[in-house]
Order: structure tokens, then C-alpha cells, then sequence
């Protein structure tokens, strides 16, 4: 098995980045990993030489604020770029980066391709939940324009996901709406309930945005716009929360004290909110493991992400989609 | 002035509802209220006999889980409905409902009907936000199959709401997007984006959802769909958050009395992020004063409704409305 990573992206690139690398080569000695992006900078973390990790040199770096396809076709020796045409070429099974989110999708169409049969590979992050073991919300990748056939399959490839990596069987499939009833929402999300309700997959039907993080479902299907918004809101608001609980415990003598005495409760509360402790997105529906960590990833954000790229292969997670891609009758039209 | 309240809708109905209506009118003895729905029920909680109380039987009560348009049609003389005819036949200024959401904005449509040049009015709540006096978001309201036109007028009526009831002369009006560039969105927002642009609103561009509660903007305009996306998110987040920390504080002796220690900042913190503390929703663009009151209103919830309501008519704000929409040339059609 062989694992591109790209040490270029991400707010604590490339050291942190490097340091999870190693630790995970050390770890898994049966595994190849392929360091992408400026062999001086990678180079000045790497203290050990490890027979399982290898450096490809890649010049440039795609910063997290550029227009992501125009620094697709400007920077061909992006490491981001090199790491993705590593998977292409098939020289690497899996790509981790995190680094630019509109990039890593744009590389995983672009330049590693879909899957046959799919038309909108989907960023599919693990929503945190307070019961079972999260929630796969797909698609969160701002793509606008979406068809229902493009969710239908978006929910299949989740439920292939969900099974394969943990285990649940036949994962429930809900579809993200502003009520309960089928007859809700625009003309996109009836179709969508309606074919749902018609495969072969564990539909249980719409869920409100409120009660996602209850674990009402394993797989939340949404279209790419509406994936986003959810995203950013839960953001957004979670981070506001605790900013603000910050300030308040900063307050007096008694409340800093009890944010003291509170402060184990605090962190696990934090994580266990914290949908990146639920590991990388991937990105569904391209030919490859690609794993998008979190752009403030440490070292342990991407041990954790290069174990997930790991499982998804081991488990043949790619396999399973392409079989399942090719047993579906129904073909999807861009 | 005379304000209509629907005695009967609300998770404390009609206690809460008749407390809070009885102190305000003691407060404001130049107002008229009109308290309506089950006579003897409200009586129960009527000890003093104030001469600017009004009770107005009525024998129905819309439930909160009744679909609105056929609980419109069926409960003719359910509680809601009759305050939304005193508004029509303009024996009222206003009205207040705690109750059914959706039959709350139907009666405000159907019932009492929309202002000259209005096609889609909308529910308007006030996001509460660390910094400024928070943001009035609309639509939330679940409305399908938005126009352009309907969103730049939300935008206006925003500004005229927000402009007339917490005096800032020319409200921010940002759009809620995916990224901040006017390219980004569906065609909707790309047409929205432009027409805003071009309007004489103090329009200030794309706003992304994890930067509402910053204070970014005054008035957030985004379609009924994404909205409600948006605002149960948000709740849903929010509520997670909270028990979970209930949760952890149970957890040792140690945090139970950090917890304690925390409590009156706790409080505040739930309190200044707290949506409805900022008050009611207006139903912005019908003919009348009309504030959803959020369904769990205790007695100071409905006190501060019928504060905005007094505000809402004392300003004048139906009229400055109404001169806007015959001001301007564009005329929509439905």
C-alpha cells in the first residue's frame, strides 16, 4: 500500500504535517508513504531515515485563499497536484492534504477522476453526534447545480462508506429537509425522496437540520449548496459558543475557578463537538482514498487521517463502489 | 393602538400568554389588547379586571404539529385565525401567536393578505451575534422557489425593519453565500448579487454562514429553504452544545461545583446567544404589525413581543414599507 501525502498544505505545514507522517511510517512498516512538496522545508522534520518514506520534490504550493482551478492550471508542481497525480498514475492508492478544500475536490475530478458512472464526486465530512458514532453528511463541497440522481448516488456511495468503515451493516440513509413529511421542500428533494424510497437503500426518510446531531442517521444526503451552509452554520455557532464561554470564564475570580475545576469536562465536550476528531472528509466517487484533513490539522489529525486512508483501502471500499456503480441499471446523465 | 393575542398557541398556553399580555397591559394602559381563544380557559388566569383587556371567544386551537394551510381551511374559528381577522378588518394593529409556525405565516398571507407590490412576505428573526444588536435573517420561513426579485425586496423590508426598530440609519445587508466572491452561488444568488448591487440598499456582498453570529451584517437576505437550513442548524448546535455540558457538569463532584461556580455566566451565555431573547419573528410584508413569538414563550417572551409589536406600529414602519414598495418601478410578478 502506498499513501501520497501532501506536506504543503494546512496551517502547520509542513512540520506538523511531517511529524504525523513519520510517526504513522513508523507504525505501519508494510506501508509506503510518499512526502509531497519542498525537499529542503520537509527535510528540516525528518531526523529519522525511514526505509517506508520516500520524498517527492514539488516546487510550488496552492494557498488556501486561491481560485481553486485557476491554481490547478497555473501550479502543475503543486504539491496537492503532484500528490493527486501520483494516485492517477496509480502509484499511490491514497492521497491525504490539507490544504485548499475547493483544490483537493478540483484535483480528485480533475486530475485523479471519477469513478465510471459518477458525475459529482461528493466531500463528505462526519458530522459529530451525542448517540451512535456520527453522522456522514455528503455533499458539503459548495457544488451548485445538483440533480437528484447525483444525491441518490451520493447516498449509495455514503452507505458504502459507512458499512465499510464501521461496520454498520445497512447505515440509514435521511435526507437533510425543513420537515419530516415527504411532501416537503422544492421539486429537487421530493424527486430525491421518491427514488430513495425506491432503491434498494436503508432510506429513513427527512431529517430536520436540527436533529442531525442526535444521530438520527448514518448517511445525510444534501445537495452541495445546502451541505455547506449546515457545515458552516454548525461552525460557526459551535465556535461562537465556545469563545464566548472562554470570555465569560475570563470574568471573575469565582468563574475562573470554576472554568478550573471545569476544564476536563470542557475538552471532552470540545472533541467530542469537533467533527474533525471524526477523522478526514473524503471525497467520494473518484478513482482513490482522498482524505481531506483539516486545514489546522496537527500530527495526530493526520495519523488519523492516513489510518482512515488506510481502512478505506484494506476494506476495498473502492471495489465495492465500482461494483455497485456497475450493477445499477439507472445511468446518469451530466 | 389595539393589539391582537392568541391566547392559545405556545408550549404555556394559555397561562404564560394571558400572564404576560395582563402585565403588559397594566404597563401600557393606552393600548387596547385583545386577548383571543377559549374564554373560559383564559379566564382562569384574569384575577384583575383592567379596562384595556378584551376577551374574544374563540372555540378552535391550530396544534403545533397541524398542517397549516388545511388547519387554515378546517379551524375556522380557531384562535389564531380570528386575531388574523381582527388584523384584516382592521380592528387590530397587530397580533402575537406563539403557536403553529406555518399557520402563522398562512394566516398572515391568506388572511390578512399582503402589503401593494409584496409576493412572498417573510419570517424574519433576529440572530443574536457577539458584536452590534444582531442580525434580522430572512426568509426562514420554509418558502419554495425563490425569485431574484423576492430576495432584493426581503432586503429592502429588512432595512426598513431594522432601520425603524433599532435606529440604524442604513443597515448592512449581506447575502448569505458559500464563499464571499459575487461569482459564487447558484444563478439565484449570482442575480440577487447583481440586483442588490445595483439597488439603493447599503448592500455589503456575500456573507458566509460561520460569520452570522460575528456581527458581520444588519440584515441577512437568503431564500426560505436555506434559511430554515440555516436556523435549525443552528438551534440544533446550540442545544447539543448546552446539554451536553449539563451532561458533563453531573459528571464528578469537582465539575458540579465548577459548575456552579459558572452558573450565572452560563446563564448569560445561553441568554446572549439565545435567539429569542432578541424578541419575535415579524412576518415582514403583509398588512399589519405580526410577531411569531417562539413556542416555548414564557410571559417575558410574550412582554417583549408586544414591546416590538408597540415599537413596530409607533414607528411607523407599515407605512415607510408601503411608500418604499410604491417608490420603487420594478414591479414583480408572481
Amino acid at each position: 500500500m502506498r499513501i501520497a501525502i501532501d506536506a504543503m498544505g494546512g496551517d502547520h505545514a509542513p512540520k506538523e504535517i511531517v511529524y504525523g507522517t513519520i510517526e504513522s511510517a513508523q507504525k505501519n512498516p508494510h506501508i509506503t508513504f510518499i512526502v509531497v512538496g519542498q525537499e529542503n522545508k520537509i527535510r528540516e522534520y525528518i531526523d529519522k531515515d525511514l526505509k517506508n518514506v520516500e520524498i517527492i520534490h514539488a516546487t510550488e504550493v496552492i494557498e488556501v485563499d486561491e481560485e481553486p482551478v485557476k491554481a490547478l492550471k497555473k501550479k502543475k508542481d503543486a504539491s496537492m497536484v503532484v500528490a493527486a497525480k501520483l494516485v492517477k498514475e496509480k502509484r499511490a492508492d491514497a492521497m491525504i492534504t490539507a490544504g485548499n478544500t475547493g483544490a483537493f475536490m478540483a484535483s480528485g475530478l480533475l486530475t485523479i477522476g471519477r469513478l465510471p458512472g459518477v458525475v459529482r464526486p461528493a466531500l463528505a465530512p462526519v458530522f459529530p453526534s451525542t448517540k451512535g458514532s456520527g453522522t456522514l453528511v455528503l455533499d458539503v463541497g459548495a457544488n451548485m447545480d445538483a440533480k437528484p440522481e447525483y444525491l441518490v448516488q451520493h447516498a449509495m456511495l455514503g452507505s458504502i462508506y459507512m458499512s465499510k468503515m464501521l461496520g454498520i451493516t445497512t447505515p440509514r440513509v435521511g435526507l437533510l429537509n425543513i420537515g419530516s413529511e415527504p411532501s416537503k421542500g422544492n421539486e429537487l428533494l421530493k424527486a430525491v425522496y421518491k427514488m430513495l424510497e425506491e432503491s434498494n437503500l436503508n432510506f429513513i426518510g427527512n431529517i430536520e437540520a436540527r436533529d442531525i446531531m442526535e444521530g438520527s442517521c448514518d448517511v445525510l444526503v444534501c445537495d452541495g449548496f445546502t451541505g455547506n451552509i449546515l457545515l458552516k452554520t454548525a461552525e460557526g455557532v459551535a465556535s461562537t459558543i465556545f469563545n464566548s464561554l472562554k470570555r465569560e470564564i475570563k470574568g471573575s475570580v469565582f468563574s475562573k475557578l470554576g472554568g478550573l475545576l471545569l476544564l476536563p469536562a470542557f475538552k471532552r465536550l470540545k472533541k467530542g463537538l469537533d467533527y474533525r476528531e471524526y477523522g478526514g472528509a473524503p471525497l467520494l466517487g473518484v478513482k482513490g482514498a482522498c482524505i481531506k484533513s483539516h486545514g489546522s490539522s496537527d500530527r495526530m489529525a493526520i495519523m488519523n487521517a492516513i489510518n482512515q486512508a488506510k481502512m478505506f483501502i484494506e476494506k476495498g471500499t473502492l471495489d465495492e463502489m465500482a461494483r455497485e456503480l456497475t450493477n445499477r441499471s439507472d445511468t446518469i446523465e451530466e
